[in-house]
């Protein structure tokens, strides 16, 4: 069994690196956005720890680290297990974290007991996950596998238009480690908070991931005109926010209609020029979250949708450009994964069940080199998360851990 | 007759200041907000013409500028022109600095000629008439007027948290002429581009002001919960976004039903919190711009609007604040004013008809205090304002100048 002391004060440390106070919750919450300082501040606790604990570390050439323990047979395809600590913007300390903390936690438990493994074991940190700096999420985990290009990783640009690449550049992230990984892992294996209310409904101490849903993000601009809110009459106007708010609430309706089965959509960013009370507003940047276990019936949506702007551009004579920041397909996680995972909650006495994971994991990219799979643990509070109030209690991380030590065994001896 | 090359020119001159390039339309804007370093150089230009042309100059507490040509009985009430040379973010070279500089064109044409008058006679510069900066229109002429009191002037704050007053302290800009206005102008007359498309529609050379409708700005804060966009059941989000665009499309059902007259509503500022792709909006804050011709369904749909943030409350799980930042019943300009400025334009063989003014003006304002009326030119381009492409020619705008010339004479010898 881990040490769930540790593991808990390694999430505690690590979660006070770009602590802030979050005025809405007055909780202390984690804004530690891909590449800043915060970032590699998290980087730089986690890597010595990583090195404390005897792993040798490489880097790969969009900053994915790997830190291994070798194997008895150290030719062997490594077992791997990882996640992200990037965070968004308005985070808690889980998210992420608990993959990667844990997977130290499992080599800190191995080296306490003197276990040698049959095969090599790493533990990666894979960038920019959450996708809430670059607009692009999975980027380091999809660049490892080869969904997106490492050209294309690195011309993706903040707001301020900093790209990836000048970030990986400037902070020294560059690692000499290839991209797509040259040679496929025995097994991939995440260990997630839930970030939805299921398993902590239900009772259930360990989420068994079937698979992770699909994921379309959209970026849209809007192009109206600018003009007097007074004197312009409402027949004459070419209003981007109207635009703007008849798709918020059409996306709204879609998800509510129910058909296109269980279907989310979030429109999380929305910036308005001019931006002035008495000015109809010329332009509107708005970003389009859409979300479906069904891979047809996100394709039907994605459709309509567009189908819908036509008719938005119509009704308000504005021009609306789409750009599609993102895309993954549903994941569905292999059963014998699925199966190492029920079974090594079994052999500690814990309940399971399956989930589908609503949010992205690098999990989901790394599925497409190797089997892969994902524990989850209960998150409090219908387990909210991108949010300071995340949480999950000491036990259910020290479970999940156990979990992933456990099927981990399993794999480092096949 | 006023120098219409003269007009044009100073009209041009100050529209160089704070000129910038507007990337929508390609041309080059205005953006002068008020009580901004583009805003005191405007002031300065402008000032040093008014001394030049032998003005002696007052400002009051508030930063309004009154210059003054003596009359022969100095101890009459004075005749007042006005209007304001502060912009929008978005402007063009007309809106206000038409009616000043035209102010400054019937001096400089009375110097011309030599013409004593019975009357003294004053020309105005209103402080932030466009509310762009610090929330409120009409604020100097409203402090002037006595409607706000100068405390609350003062302490109105931009986006940064700059007050009125202190940047009125800065900017030595609190002059000893005090506030509400001690002695009541003979009359006001503002001459101001139309900003809407019905003169140019029309081919009417002068609009005769009827009267100025209602405006009702509202500030919304919008609370909801920030949540992950994947991981958050639809049932569980408090949408501080969606909240927001049903708001929007609301008030765009409000003005097309018909149910409130000619209603106009425009949301021209729009700011969401977190602003991240994956992340359910915990906040939106956003501005209501409310126009009517008639004081009564403005009133009703002030009430039926909040009514229906109650409703939007209660469907999407948020709260909602509101402020009321601006509220200005409709105006109605007295008919012997109406008259001198018909009876001006016919005597100038120039085409007028009446018209109701879709944007508040300083003139709304000081009618408070005396007879007040306005003369309208037309606008090119559907009338469009708040926006670079606002254009009147230089023979509209000449027009505009010599009708208020002859209201002017008559009311100087009143
Ligand atoms: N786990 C997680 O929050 N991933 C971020 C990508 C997403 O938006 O689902
Ligand atoms: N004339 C003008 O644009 N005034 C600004 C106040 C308003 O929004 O109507």
């Amino acid at each position: 069994r881990v040490d769930s002391d540790r593991l808990w004060s390694s999430l505690s440390e690590l979660g006070s690196v770009g602590a802030y106070h979050d005025s809405d919750t007055d909780l202390e919450g984690v804004r530690r956005l891909a590449l800043t300082d915060e970032d590699i501040t998290g980087r730089e606790l986690v890597l010595g720890w990583m090195r404390e604990a005897g792993l040798s570390i490489r880097m790969d050439a969009v900053g994915n680290v790997y830190a291994r323990r070798a194997g008895l047979d150290d030719s062997l395809a490594p077992v791997l297990v990882g996640s992200h600590i990037d965070s968004v913007a308005t985070a808690g300390r889980f998210d992420g974290c608990l993959g990667v903390l844990g997977g130290l936690e499992v080599v800190r438990t191995l080296n306490d007991h003197g276990v040698s493994t049959r095969r090599p074991f790493e533990v990666a940190i894979f960038t920019e996950e959450e996708g809430a700096r670059f607009g692009t999420d999975m980027l380091g985990s999809a660049t490892a596998a080869g969904r997106i290009s490492l050209a294309q990783a690195r011309s993706r640009a903040d707001r301020d238009g900093v790209s990836v690449g000048a970030e990986l550049d400037r902070r020294g992230l560059v690692g000499d480690q290839v991209v797509p990984m040259p040679a496929r892992p025995h097994a991939y294996l995440e260990c997630h908070i839930e970030q939805g209310p299921i398993l902590a409904e239900h009772g259930t101490d360990i989420g068994v991931v079937r698979g992770v849903q699909a994921i379309t993000w959209l970026e849209l601009e809007i192009s109206g005109r600018a003009a007097h809110a007074g004197a312009t009459p409402n027949a004459l106007r070419r209003d981007a926010e109207l635009a703007a708010a008849l798709i918020r609430v059409r996306l709204d309706e879609m998800v509510t209609s129910g058909d296109y089965g269980v279907m989310l959509a979030t429109v999380g960013r929305h910036e308005t020029t001019p931006n002035l009370v008495n000015i109809v507003p010329s332009h509107v940047l708005m970003t389009v979250d859409l979300r479906n276990h069904d891979g047809d019936a996100m394709d039907r949506a994605t459709i309509d949708l567009h189908e819908y702007l036509r008719a938005v551009e119509e009704r308000t004579g504005t021009t609306i450009s789409v750009a599609v920041t993102a895309q993954t397909p549903p994941v569905h996680f292999p059963p014998q994964m699925r199966d190492r995972v029920a079974k090594a909650a079994a052999g500690l006495g814990l309940s399971s069940e399956e989930i589908t994971s609503g949010a992205g994991h690098d999990a989901g990219e790394i599925a497409a080199l190797c089997p892969a799979g994902m524990v989850f643990v209960p998150g409090l509070y219908d387990g909210i998360s991108h949010n300071p109030r995340e949480y999950s209690t000491p036990e259910a991380c020290a479970d999940g851990i156990n979990v992933l030590l456990h099927a981990v065994l399993g794999l480092l001896e096949d």
